[in-house]
């Protein structure tokens, strides 16, 4: 599957990957996609440049990209200590509580909380930049609205194309009053930061709105049907994220997690403030449910409640405490039933593609 | 666009149009689609009646249908004044204090409440039904769920084939194991009663779930590219309902109210129990807000709720009180900017799927 855009970069497959996993994101870009490299989960520049650098050697000279959490609004001076100091105590109590409730275990000495809210702040992701630019990385994505104006610039010295995500038309307009260079519309039923406009509904939408810009379609999508339906709304390509957590390369703290996946139905899933303070689609636990309960002290804004739950999440996967035990992933995590490898997963959604596309024909005239 | 079931049903798009307007079923039955009256607002058997006999003087042979709301589980002896009985006084005078706020008059004596419970009782669909077997209906759908096995029984011994709506693949097999011939699988984007799962993934789901039987989909469908997409998903046709709401040959009460479509965007739908007492999805008002205000007591279960707001729903249109004014539609209100006839929107729908798959062929190879 061709398009205008997935010619000019040069792959063969209008599919476009996001995945926090190298493995993934070169096995992606070898099977003839996009692999896009998550950079929130990276706290240090050594990391990613050494998994940046691994990308280099295993993707045959073919195009990636990399997604960073960047917010054009800057907030100078302010540290990791001061947003911490912003955590009401009651806040704290309940996340203890609900912990001990279900027997969550502290971390060993020395242990690391996992992930924190380093990623998320200005200077974290323009340092992650620098090490980008030293890579040949293709496309830069930024997941919390347009980057800020000297990064567009830039990237665009260096030739590289910039994606931001947009839930509505009208932020999809401001990203591209933004000078960016393509528009992912992720739709409602996407996992992770999504928006209330379906996918069905947003991508001609956003296609409209900022045309002549490439849209890429995100949301639902898991299978060459669903990249086919994306393709005849408008979009140049599809977005897909939920797919790979569970293709073989997939590296996930935890088995259970796995398996909570492969058994989850589509309506498993659920909007929910818990994770970022921002409503997020994941899969439906115990957690989330703490956090929609009478007793509930209710969600804390962005970031701060990222940072109250970050050492309480990461307790949850480090001993795998299913019944609280979750991850950001879409409505289509119904059709995701067995651990295939990325390679397998295109070629299915290639497969898939044509086949819509014939059934199609056949109804024209 | 042709499908097994359109041929089927000697239908020349597969276009289907549920519609409470007789005049918009007739036309869109002429323009080469399938007209599908919503029985629900029918008080009488003879008004329903009369406007099945228009019916047939208006559509040159060509099929339409009848959409029913006939509950599967029967409640023997129950009377509209029982379920009146049950409304606590706390509701009434919230009713009451917020239509004062916004000085909603009282009807004129002797006008009616307008639409009642009437039309969700069991005795009265029947009665529709018996209207409908008199009629050269072509197409029994039912809204609420599969209709009882007798009247499955009595529609195919008629050669009528029945749908049913559907929100999850769960459901979808209870109606097939129901006997029904058609399933409509309606998204989260839709108007009216839906569940949490949206089109994009519900379709491909259902299909899989009831196959061979054909499936509709519902939810985000106002253009051809919408369309197409539904088909590429597995669908053997659209099931649109919102889209004909600002037809030339609708009839909404209020002209204020039509106005308040046409300037909707995508994010001015809510799903929200205030209209029945499930979830249905409709344009976001001052009304639907009262019922998540703080100081709001609830909305009831069905059916007690829809008769709590009968006459409230009534006053507001009848006196266009415009922050109250609402009317179900799904997400694609955004997408309704002018006011056309129903052939030119069936000549627009075909217009853009012959586009959409002209767009999807050069993509392939």
């Amino acid at each position: 599957m061709q398009t205008e855009l997935s010619r000019k970069l040069g792959i063969q497959h209008a599919i476009f990957g996001f995945t926090p996993f190298p493995a993934v994101a070169a096995a992606l870009t070898r099977a003839g996609g996009f692999g896009v490299l998550g950079a929130v989960r990276y706290g240090s520049r050594d990391e990613l440049a050494r998994d940046l650098d691994w990308l280099d050697e295993h993707t045959d000279s073919l195009p990636y990209g990399l997604d960073v959490v960047m917010p054009a609004k800057k907030v100078d001076g302010v540290t990791e200590a001061d947003v911490e100091a912003m955590i009401p105590e009651g806040h704290r109590a309940y996340v203890r509580e609900t912990l001990e409730k279900h027997g969550v275990p502290e971390l060993p000495e020395g242990e690391s909380g996992g992930w924190r809210i380093t990623g998320w702040m200005e200077e974290v992701a323009r340092g992650q930049l620098d090490v980008a630019f030293e890579h040949p990385v293709k496309l830069l994505a930024n997941a919390l609205g347009p980057p800020p104006p000297d990064v567009v610039e830039r990237a665009h010295r260096h030739g590289i194309p910039v994606a931001a995500l947009a839930g509505s038309a009208r932020h999809a307009q401001r990203h591209q009053e933004a000078g960016i260079d393509i528009v992912v519309a992720q739709g409602y039923e996407a996992g992770g930061h999504t928006g209330e406009i379906a996918t069905m509904v947003l991508t001609p939408e956003v296609v409209r709105a900022v045309d002549p810009l490439p849209v890429l379609a995100a949301g639902g999508i898991g299978s060459g049907e669903q990249i086919a339906a994306a393709l005849a709304l408008g979009a140049q390509g599809a977005w897909l994220g939920s797919l790979w957590l569970t293709t073989t390369e997939a590296r996930l703290q935890s088995r259970a997690l796995t398996r909570k996946l492969l058994a989850a139905g589509s309506g498993d899933t659920v909007r929910s403030r818990a994770l970022t303070g921002k409503p997020a689609r994941q899969l439906r636990t115990a957690w989330t449910d703490a956090w929609e309960a009478d007793e509930s002290p209710g969600t804390l804004p962005m970031p701060l409640q990222g940072l109250l739950v970050a050492e309480a999440n990461a307790r949850i996967q480090r001993f795998e405490v299913e019944p609280l035990l979750g991850t950001p992933v879409g409505q289509i995590v119904g059709a995701m039933d067995s651990e295939r490898s990325v390679q397998a997963v295109v070629d299915d959604l290639t497969r898939g593609f044509e086949s819509a596309l014939t059934r199609l024909n056949r109804t024209a005239g």
